[in-house]
């Protein structure tokens, strides 16, 4: 069964990481991962179900962390500014990560099945903000728009939180992104 | 080289949907679609590529309507409107087609590659939205919010507008999404 390796998965992650930007995610093994990260294959896949795993296991952290911030807004709150304290609290959460999100973003921009799969990954995050905010009670299509309105601004926050300088603020660039959703669907 | 047939890409794309339909997508072989068509294999792959391109290849009409209405909104209509009139105008060529676009969309749903397709041609619209609002000097991130606000709107309106009675105005409820829209956004 192999030793106990309690940084195993981080350890492999790095390695993978590493890989994927000098060679490429399609041109990388799993083997080559492992023996980069010094363990076994058997190793990696106790952690992942197979490589493009390491580079998205964090999204349904990320989607659990939206619903739970969703679920726990005041009971006052409209739909919008629900989803939009989810997408902040989350846009905090990778706050803390920049170099590594910078650095998984440009290996999935190289790469164009792995875009689609995190096309997918966003159209989940979408569903599951959407279905939280029908728990509170939020009929369509109110609870679908909010929650598509909220991913878009998401998306749109993180590609200038990642291409701008390292000071920049993602929560702070999330609120000023639905200021301007807001500007832009009054016709401004 | 074989017969001119005039109707040949009509009686393909008939004769796909109903095998789609009837068996599944994955089940469908193009010989047998070229068999029930009365067609050669030959003729099916000088019109399509492969049998999802049966399903996916109006994508590029649609996509060239929604910028060519881009394009052509007056100059001092505001982002939103600009796109507001060109999924208003896209739903108006579907509006056409509400059967073929019923058994499309149901085909799509049960199959997991073929929803992944489609979310990547949505992410294409999108960006085609975009491209053609910074093309009339619209800067970003209005563009992309802009965009990425008409296709989720078009997206919710296109599920309103099969699911409910035969009688239903696509462009009606696309306009009425984009208030829904307006109203979300705004708190309410």
């Amino acid at each position: 069964m192999g030793r106990w390796e309690p940084n195993a998965r981080g350890r492999l992650e790095q390695a993978a990481m590493e890989l994927y930007t000098e060679r490429g995610f399609e041109q990388t093994t799993v083997a080559e991962i492992a023996k980069r990260a010094g363990l076994t294959e058997r190793t990696f896949f106790r952690h992942f179900a197979d490589k493009r795993e390491v580079l998205f296991w964090g999204s349904r952290t990320l989607q659990q962390h939206f619903v739970d911030a969703v679920a726990g807004a005041p009971d006052s709150a409209a739909p919008i500014d629900a989803i939009a304290g989810a997408i902040e609290a989350g846009a905090a959460l990778l706050q803390e990560r920049r170099d590594y999100a910078r650095q998984r973003h440009a290996i999935i921009a190289a790469n164009a099945e792995l875009r689609e799969r995190e096309l997918i990954k966003l159209s989940w995050l979408s569903a599951a903000l959407a279905d939280a905010l029908r728990r509170r009670g939020v009929t369509d299509p109110a609870a679908d728009l909010a929650a598509e309105a909220g991913i878009a601004v998401f998306r749109i926050a993180f590609e200038r939180w990642i291409s701008t300088s390292a000071q920049a603020d993602f929560p702070q660039l999330v609120r000023e992104s639905f200021e301007e959703l807001k500007a832009v669907t009054a016709g401004k």
